[in-house]
C-alpha cells in the first residue's frame, strides 16, 4: 500500500530503542509530509555524524573524531578532572547522569554491558582487561562502582570490586536507598532494606 | 558535555511527533553506538526519501514520484477501484486503516487538517477547492466522510456535508458506537449514546 522506499524507511526506524511499527510509522509519515525538509535535514545530520563521533577510546564516552583520526571524549581530555579517581558505569546514558548532578570530579569508564548469565553473557564478555590496562597505565588509587542496584549491575559491582582490590585498588559503591524526595510507605521492600543496611552515623564527632 | 554534533542530531531527532529530549538522547546514543552503521543506513535512506516520496497530487496519500515529477498513489492508479465513490479522511494514517479494513473500494481524499476553531483552523484553511474541483472533473456520486468521531472530526464532517449535499452529492457518514469485542460497561456515555442513536433495525424484510 505504501511505496517500497517508505516501507524501508519503517522498517529502520523501528530499530530504534522502543520504537515499535505503528510508531516508525508515525515518524516516516511526518518526516515525509513535512515541508520544512525535515528528512533531507535529519539525513544528512545522521550521514555525517556516522563518521565524525565514535565512542572515545580510553572511557567510551561519546567523542568527537578529531584530524588524527583519534576520538577522546571532552572528560578525558579535561585537565581538571582527577586522573586517580575513575567511575565506572554501564552506559553512556548513566555518566551523563552522573555528570548532570556535578558530584563526580574524576574520569569515567563505561562498561556497555553487565554481567547477565541470562542473556549469555559472562566475565568473559566483559572489558575487564581494557580496564585494567586502563588502571595501570594511569595510576588510579579510586574506584567508584557505579553500576545499577539491579540483580544484573550488583553481580557486575562484585566482581569487579573483587578484580580491583585483589589489585590494591581503593573501591566503593554508590549508594542505594530511599531517593531524594521519596515516599519510604511506597519505598519497596529492597529499597527499604538497603536504605537501613546502609545507614550512616550522624555522629559528627 | 556532548560534542555539539550530536547535541544537533538530538535536537532533530526531538522534532518527532510524541518524542521528548530524554527519548531522543536515547535514539541518539543508540544510532551513534551501533556499529552496524545506523546512523548511515538511516542518513541516506531519509536523503534519498526526500526527493522520491512526496503527497499524491490527486489524494494527498504517500506516492513515489516517477520518471515525469508527478506523485500519483497506487490507489488512485489502480484501475479497480470504483471511482465514483470517495473516502475522505483526516490524514494518511487513518486512509492506512481503512485499508487494512479491506472494506473501501473507492479512492480517497485527504484532508490533512480538521477545522479546529481554538488552532485557528477555520474553514479557509480546509482543502475545499481542491476537494470540489475534484468531485466535478472525476464525477463523483457518493462521498463516505471518515473524519474521526470527535469534536473537530464531527464540525469538519458538518460543514463537508452541507457543501456537498448542496452539490447534488450522496454524503455518509462512517458509524459512531461500541467498538468491536468492546464492553458496554466500560464505554463512556457519549459512545454509548450514539450506538444506540445510530441503531439498525434488524427486520430484514
Amino acid at each position: 500500500m505504501l511505496p517500497d522506499r517508505l516501507n524501508q524507511l519503517i522498517e529502520l526506524l523501528a530499530r530504534l530503542p522502543g520504537v515499535g511499527e505503528k510508531t516508525a510509522q508515525r515518524f516516516a509519515l511526518f518526516l515525509v509530509a513535512e515541508k520544512s525538509g525535515a528528512a533531507r535535514e535529519l539525513g544528512s545530520a545522521l550521514s555525517e555524524i556516522s563518521d565524525r563521533v565514535k565512542s572515545c577510546q580510553r572511557c567510551g564516552n561519546i567523542a568527537e573524531v578529531n584530524q588524527t583520526g583519534d576520538a577522546v571524549c571532552r572528560i578525558c581530555l579535561d585537565a581538571r578532572r582527577d586522573r586517580g579517581l575513575l567511575c565506572i558505569v554501564a552506559k553512556v546514558q548513566d555518566l551523563l547522569a552522573i555528570e548532570r548532578s556535578g558530584s563526580m570530579r574524576g574520569l569515567y569508564f563505561v562498561l556497555g554491558r553487565l554481567l547477565s548469565p541470562l542473556d549469555g553473557i559472562g566475565p568473559d564478555q566483559l572489558p575487564l582487561e581494557r580496564l585494567l590496562a586502563r588502571l595501570a597505565e594511569e595510576g588510579v588509587r579510586e574506584v567508584i562502582v557505579a553500576t545499577p542496584p539491579s540483580v544484573d549491575g550488583e553481580a557486575t559491582a562484585l566482581l569487579l570490586a573483587r578484580e580491583l582490590l585483589a589489585r590494591g585498588v581503593l573501591v566503593s559503591r554508590i549508594a542505594s536507598g530511599v531517593p531524594h524526595g521519596g515516599d519510604l510507605e511506597f519505598a519497596d521492600q529492597i529499597t527499604l532494606g538497603r536504605a537501613i543496611e546502609g545507614r550512616r552515623s550522624l555522629d559528627s564527632r
